[in-house]
């Protein structure tokens, strides 16, 4: 069972990050602010916003920052996603 | 007696799910919050959004994901179904 | 002395339903949230939004599914009127 | 000294009603709330929203429904006036 | 030295008033609302919106209806005036 | 070093002034509400709006008239800015 | 590892910045607001918005004034960065 998501929404999953401080010291993912990190899950077809196309140009497997509390969370077969809007993807992690 | 919705409108009827979390122990769904997932019952026109066609892209008997909150909840024959428009549709599972 | 509603506007008449529970007991109107179902009474002639024509798809008669609180109450002749936008007009009943 | 009101804008004066309900009771204007039947005294050239021309379809002496709290009101010649759009407009009475 | 309003802008300064009520009593200018009436001191040029010229239908000595609270006031020379937009004018008196 | 605005933003910066009331008192700056008079210090090459262009109608070494709270104020080189839109820009003092 | 940002959003990078009051004190960084100068790290490829091309006109290594409060935070790599539209972007600094 799989999520197609429409228009021009992506389909992404929080990825926990470890994190040093410049002191050296890690902070586990738990006791962290909300990751803003994602994994693609799945990407739409793309849309058309005041008539212009909207293309996607984010693909399955890209690390991507996404906007705090942007799109809805779901879950899904005993996972969390979130499904947002590729304009609330701020940037992508290469 | 149907409903036939208008314009870009879509009615769907809440899904009830049961869910096993990763400990093996499964919720009810009485004991968790509104459900997101639903079944599409009846599918409008289309219609035009600034000057563009809106095609609808789901169809009667889909399961699809839905914004909480999304739409407006009316009871019909006994039943409770929700109208919403399809962009407030998040994604079809398949 | 009758109401013309203006561009894309309705006057609708809110139908008192009865409605019987899943268990059997029937539920007197007054007893009920706010009805939602409507009989059309007058169809204002049209208009143009973002400009592109809005047709009136509902007709005189047509029995209705409207938004909680959509369009504005108005007493007329000693009735109860709702005067609302073919917009908030959700689903025809057939 | 005359009101000329500008671009789509009617300039109106609310019309107090006496009702009679139901069971027979005559309501005086007082007793009731802000009346929303209103006569036009004034109208406006007409203007352009969108870039689609806004056509002015009332005319002075029509008596028409107008919103609740719709437009201004302006005290002038020691009389009330409400100006306001022709969008706020509901319905004719004829 | 002058003010020169930009755009569709309008230089207005307000007109105390005396109004006699129905029953013959003057209310002097202190003991009422905010006056409502303006003349009109200085017009910009006009501008575009949405792509539409809007051309300036007052001018300078004309008296006018504003919305209450409509545009800045601004002290000039020890004097008071309002800047506001031509759309927040209702009506020209005449 | 200076600050070169971008598309249609105006660097401006306040100034103080000096107002004999009717009465012929004289209120220094620092007793006042906000100044509204400013000096135009750098101008932006102007930019398009909803498909229009914008031209900058304001030059360097204009006085202005400005929105109250309009715009976001800057410290740069121990100075005090404010970086605004043009149509913030109520007049130009002449 | 870099950070990629979309459409016409600008990832920087606050600077720290030392002023000297008036009166000589020098107020060190952390006592201060926060600060509102920023060095371009990384930019968008540009977009459209209302059917307008949006260039790209700051480049890296930029110094530019920007909105406070304007975009997001997001920690990467142990640093902290913010990623905001070019439209919040108020000025340059040369």
């Amino acid at each position: 069972m799989t999520l197609k998501p429409l228009a021009d929404r992506v389909v992404v999953k929080m990825v926990e990050s470890e994190e040093t401080t410049k002191s050296g010291i890690v902070l586990p993912g738990s006791a962290k602010e909300k990751p803003q990190m994602a994994e693609v899950i799945a990407v739409g077809p793309g849309t058309v916003v005041d008539g212009k196309e909207v293309k996607m140009e984010v693909k399955v497997g890209d690390k991507v920052i996404i906007s705090k509390y942007a799109g809805t969370e779901v879950k899904f077969d005993g996972q969390e996603y979130t499904i947002l809007k590729q304009s609330d993807i701020l940037a992508i992690v290469e």
